[in-house]
């Protein structure tokens, strides 16, 4: 393990993981943890005097013109070493796991909704499938009106939009959006027009009598990793151009700019938005137009394979839960004999993975 | 004007426009301008047969193998022409006005909460002033539990997060943010450890008595384009760094992982994060630790610089609306005598800008 300890940044070798593991130094908060100072009060000709390890074994630091002595505990200098750890918060591909429809020969990640109801366990696994694979569906939760943001309130928190706090997923009369009828749906994640995108959505199946409906799903970070191998020319033209999506109704003017495929620092798929209903007028440069149509048309096929997609129907009662920035989904046409209702709402990723982190970590300490 | 007809994108030149300016095309929803095929459902080797002008002006364009009309309206054509209109929705520096401390010489934006309440000509001025300064301040606001969430409701919808749907903003015994003392806060964004970070924050001033506590605001993206111009490396720096960020109490472990500046496909400035209290261990591979917080140290002292700075103490009644992508906040140190009662909540610009959007358009048509 190395630590360059010459470059004066004392800030970047505190942490909270101290208050867990070691003592609160004093440049942070007691109470919160929060870091007391800004890198700008640090002097500019900061130097290292000494460094030395103590009785306890610990790494101490002794900082001019300040005098200030910094103390390092091994275990916290262990899990913050740049080599023996990556970054937290990844939502980057590396850190999933890509499928396909022969993913789940063992079977799909149905969870019982009184268990994850009443027990931390269950919930564990729910939302780990949620952060490996990107969804779960849960079993047996009440038919009852708004229950959907039961369960949201649950796990996280509720994101409100133009469809409401909750949206009715049936066939209407002049229906604001497609999704209100009984045609099929293409693959497609929500709400691309919408910056912020929530980046969780759920449905609840309400009543199911109808032939057809089923809902399909495609990992697309898997189909965007697929684009990737068959032609980087035409994944990074996805990554590189960022286009206009749009929603209009009679109250609601929604626009964004953003790419179909977005990318971190180290040029892995972080987000993926593809909605072929919603994307306004291409605006790119005419010397980019044919080769960005020639991307988008193949990244349209490959999302549409049989290979990619698990197709399922919802069972009155299930509650499927989606992260709408990585997970596609899709439904087949429908009778117009019969019922389907479902409840949708949109959630965010951060309530959801910090209610994990906390149980992740009570079971550390367990 | 040329537009490119022989890359058969005949998607790229539908568009909701048509709706309010032509007659809907076949390929989309009469009710909600949806389109009802994919890019994929053209025949790959589609050509145009012919084109040309009818008696009413529009140009009409025969593609085949499907044998397939389009007609396109001169007005729509002008308004979708690549060259002569820019992307909408577009949220970055370009479409902006910077500002530092003397840039409002003629007075803040200032509006009147029963203007704003009552007449939508006072509506657009205020969201006008988000869209191209960051912020507005409403006066006049009933200091009353909760308003904060009412004014809200008026022009969007609330972000709840861990806080709650809304947050007291005082002096609090162990409080789990600093924010809840009486100390002075350095410009910052808020929640970058939040993915996605809420878009919008509101503070609603309901007492006021104590010394100091006054409210500083700075042109984030001002602040990078300053940054830029001393240093394109620093610049870099913090553009192509992702860091982690992290916030942690009893109940919650946020973590996110991104740039202190996020850039589009052109390199402009889209979105801010500043935060010192929140910043986690930077994790950077070791030979770029030296030249990250070279850069961070430098963006720290000029988001301190007096010049950007606007200051101004929030009376009773004042409320607070800012772009937290763009707009950072501080405040200075407050006395413990007297009283300083804010309530702050959270909300999202898609839902701001959306009725601004309808706002304008319906200006546009009376």
């Amino acid at each position: 393990m190395v630590i360059d300890w010459s470059d004066g940044n004392k800030s970047s070798l505190y942490s909270l993981w101290l208050r867990d593991h070691c003592q609160m130094p004093e440049s942070r908060n007691l109470d919160n943890g929060q870091r007391l100072f800004s890198v700008k009060d640090l002097p500019s000709n900061i130097t290292i005097e000494k460094a030395y390890k103590d009785a306890e074994g610990n790494v101490c630091v002794m900082f001019q013109p300040e005098n200030h002595l910094s103390v390092f505990c091994q275990k916290w200098l262990r899990e913050n070493c740049y080599e023996l750890n990556s970054h937290f918060e990844d939502r980057s591909e590396k850190s999933k796991k890509l499928w396909k429809k022969d993913s789940f020969d063992n079977g799909l990640p149905f969870i019982s909704y009184d268990l994850m109801h009443s027990d931390d366990t269950s919930k564990v696994l729910a939302l780990r499938s949620l952060r490996e694979y990107g969804f779960f569906v849960l079993n047996d939760v009440p038919t009852q009106d708004g229950q959907v943001l039961k369960v949201i309130s649950e796990l996280g928190f509720t994101r409100e939009t133009n469809y409401g706090a909750l949206f009715e997923v049936r066939t209407e009369v002049n229906p604001n959006n497609l999704a209100f009828t009984n045609l099929g749906l293409g693959s497609h994640t929500d709400n691309p027009y919408r910056d912020p995108v929530p980046t969780v959505q759920l449905l609840h199946c309400l009543e199911s009598s109808t032939e057809g409906g089923e809902s399909i799903l495609v990992d697309g970070f898997k189909a965007a990793s697929i684009l990737r191998e068959e032609s980087q020319e035409n994944f990074l033209s996805l990554a590189n151009t960022w286009i206009n999506y749009r929603f209009s109704d009679s109250k609601t003017e929604l626009r964004s700019r953003v790419p179909m495929i977005d990318l971190n620092d180290k040029k892995e798929v972080i987000k993926v938005r593809y909605n072929n209903r919603s994307i306004d007028t291409i605006n790119v440069p005419q010397d980019k137009m044919r080769s960005f149509y020639k991307a988008y048309r193949h990244w349209s096929e490959i999302i549409e394979r049989d290979e990619l997609k698990i197709q399922f129907k919802l069972s009155e009662g299930d509650l499927m839960l989606f992260d709408n920035t990585r997970v596609m989904h899709a439904r087949t046409e429908f009778s117009k004999s019969g019922k389907r209702h479902l409840q949708g709402a949109y959630s965010d990723l951060d309530g959801l993975y910090s209610l994990l982190n906390r149980l992740e970590m009570k079971n550390n300490n367990d």
